[in-house]
């Protein structure tokens, strides 16, 4: 047996027993649930023939040496906080998993053409100090000094936090890694959604992790008395965002794997009987690649633009948030899509409509992911479930695709 | 001269003076302001010819005798009350005009071959005590005794609020007028809408006061990641309600005269990143037939549950609100057109939205209604407003209606 998917989810449980809350999981950046739960990864990155350490930011980094010292690495891993009321999988799932295969192969005495690192990011959520992707930001070298002055809820600066888990706040930027010395970054993670369990199937490769575009969208129309006003001389700013949540919807649905979304809307004054004079609701709109996202975006706009002409209503957008697309490389796409087959599993691709750890490292190193089926395509909900046959699925691959893994060629795949 | 507008509107403005408020106009039933009214109110009957008293809820009833003692009355009038920060003509305008109108025929002298009544209710809006149409109620013998326990803001209970305007709540009955007693029952009110100003119109005939439903829809889809789910996957509250509300503005659309609306809507859980997995919102429908009324919304029923089901998502309706239209007598409808075309006006016949007090005195009289252009369309607002030209026109036509009143043959219409 080369993985032991009992003891990646057993693991996965006993992670879980570190939390702020009695009846639920929350673990939080810096904690001091987080420390406990740093010591236990530490010294299973050791069982598994690993050197580990903390590095600057917090991250649990372990490394397997290749068959030359010093050899550029394979990096894996996944975060280890949690969102508040967490499930037990999102993250620690990803980093538990690239254990037990290195544990796989130093069980038998495997060494690679080049290392292979786990980390287990300290910070994805970004649920303590507002700012996400702050321990692979570190390792990426992109993270943000004005970062350190935030303050959590109880006004305790993140260079405080770090002092009292025994960081130097002045010396984050030594966590950074030089892009030469990661060939690629891959990550085992739960889908947090519904596709992989709608196909049947246990795992998917990653085609891309989605850029976003957030906006709020004003609609103001004229409000009045919902008996005396006919319809024909009515201005009704609900009706109008209506058409437009329906057109919305179309026009990601015309679109391959682009979502939209109208999460939060508000009419006003909002009465029974008064005709709603002003509407504000929020979009969200993803896709797996920029193009795709903003031809989407532009015709959301122009069919908004129309309604509101054509219903005599004044209209506005303003743009909340953007995140690019994290696009997985083809070559490491290729090879996860090898080892799943390799595996006998069908070859499912999908991409990532949740952000990730990858958005940050693919500054300075190609990245790939693998996505392990979740029960109802629940997250960051304590209902979050995997079942450990998929896990056991899932570290196969993983571990066929660490043991098959060739460096994607040239820095051109680093600098897209 | 026959009529004096400009004295019907300073009358108006003499009336909003005597408000709660000192930045606006609130006046209610039973209030210290309202007794400042009524005696304006009374001296203005008394003035015009009439006699004049305070019934047993509060009302002001001026009687102008015709030609034979004690003969049945064509009832005026209109409300006294206002809502909160309210405009000034709402209500008042009717009950002034009729004044004007008696006080016309008085100084000429001319005594018809019936009573002219002018009736200013004490409440129809129904601000203090939370149930409408009192003082017309009483009038009709409908007056529902129960409501003498209801308390206002104040913890007053309505019968120590009579009592406190030295009117004895053991006598309400005495306010009761027999159906023999009323030949019909006539008002003149402002639109409370924009159909005559969106016509070039400064009076029109109204055809009935809208019957009316209300109802909570309550959408059940399922929430989830806006980001993680693909758009074939979702089944999304607001987006199944979104075509609900497109549904109704349809359905109201293909009806002459039907007006549906969605005032209220809310979606949970609101945050933009999340699909929303529940939606609830309000329907008000309304038309000046019972049978299009309740035609309407059956076919609303129809669509949102064929919406529903086409999506996936659970729905549900719940009746709030139920009132049966108050159809305007057709002899009386004719007799005021004739008196606008008398008037050299163009006669436009439309519904009304609102309520009035001829929904409550339709229990004992056959009921007309003359409405008057107001700006805008705006109403229950401090910028209510109507022009001293239209004002005229319409006390004219309310003059020329009285005095070729022809009483509605037959009990038939009194029990319609």
């Amino acid at each position: 047996m080369t993985i032991d998917a009992q003891r990646i989810y057993d693991r996965c449980q006993a992670l879980a027993a570190h939390s702020e809350q009695h009846d639920g999981l929350t673990r939080v950046f810096l904690s001091p649930e987080q420390r406990a739960v740093n010591a236990l990864v530490l010294g299973w990155m050791r069982d598994a023939g690993m050197t580990a350490r903390l590095d600057a930011i917090g991250n649990c980094v372990g490394r397997y040496e290749g068959t030359v010292a010093d050899a550029p690495c394979l990096m894996l891993g996944s975060h280890l906080d949690t969102v508040r009321d967490a499930g037990k999988y999102d993250g620690m799932l990803g980093v538990v998993a690239a254990i037990e295969c290195v544990a796989a192969l130093d069980r038998e005495g495997t060494r690679l053409p080049f290392a292979v690192e786990v980390v287990g990011f300290a910070d994805e959520e970004g649920v303590r100090f507002g700012a996400t992707l702050l321990g692979s930001r570190a390792v990426a070298g992109t993270f943000d000094a004005k970062a350190l002055d935030a303050v959590d809820a109880n006004g305790m600066s993140m260079r405080d936090a770090l002092a009292g888990s025994g960081l130097d706040a002045g010396r984050i930027a030594d966590a950074a890694r030089r892009a030469g010395d990661v060939l690629a970054y891959a990550e085992l993670h739960i889908e947090q959604g519904p596709v992989l369990e709608s196909l049947g199937a246990s795992v998917g490769v990653v085609t891309a992790i989605n850029g976003g575009n957030r906006f709020v969208v004003d609609i103001g129309g004229m409000a009045g008395h919902a008996g005396t006003v006919p319809m024909r001389l009515r201005r009704d700013a609900l009706a109008a965002a209506a058409e437009c949540v329906l057109a919305i919807e179309a026009a990601a649905q015309a679109r391959s794997d682009v979502v939209a979304t109208v999460g939060k809307l508000e009419a006003a004054p909002g009465a029974v009987n008064v005709i709603p004079g002003h509407v504000r609701f929020t979009l969200d709109v993803r896709a797996p690649t920029d193009v795709a996202r903003i031809e989407a975006a532009k015709s959301i706009r122009e069919a908004c633009e129309a309604i509101a002409r054509r219903r005599g209503v004044t209209w506005s957008i303003e743009p909340l948030w953007e995140a690019s697309t994290a696009a997985c490389e083809s070559a490491l796409q290729r090879q996860f899509a090898a080892a799943v087959e390799g595996e006998g599993l069908p070859v499912h691709v999908l991409p990532s409509g949740a952000g990730h750890d990858g958005m940050a490292i693919i500054s300075i190193a190609p990245i790939g992911m693998l996505f392990i089926r979740c029960k109802h395509g629940i997250s960051h909900n304590p209902a979050e479930a995997v079942d450990v046959a998929d896990v056991d699925d899932g570290a196969r691959v993983l571990l066929r695709f660490i043991r098959n893994f060739v460096p994607p060629s040239g820095g051109a795949s680093v600098m897209r």
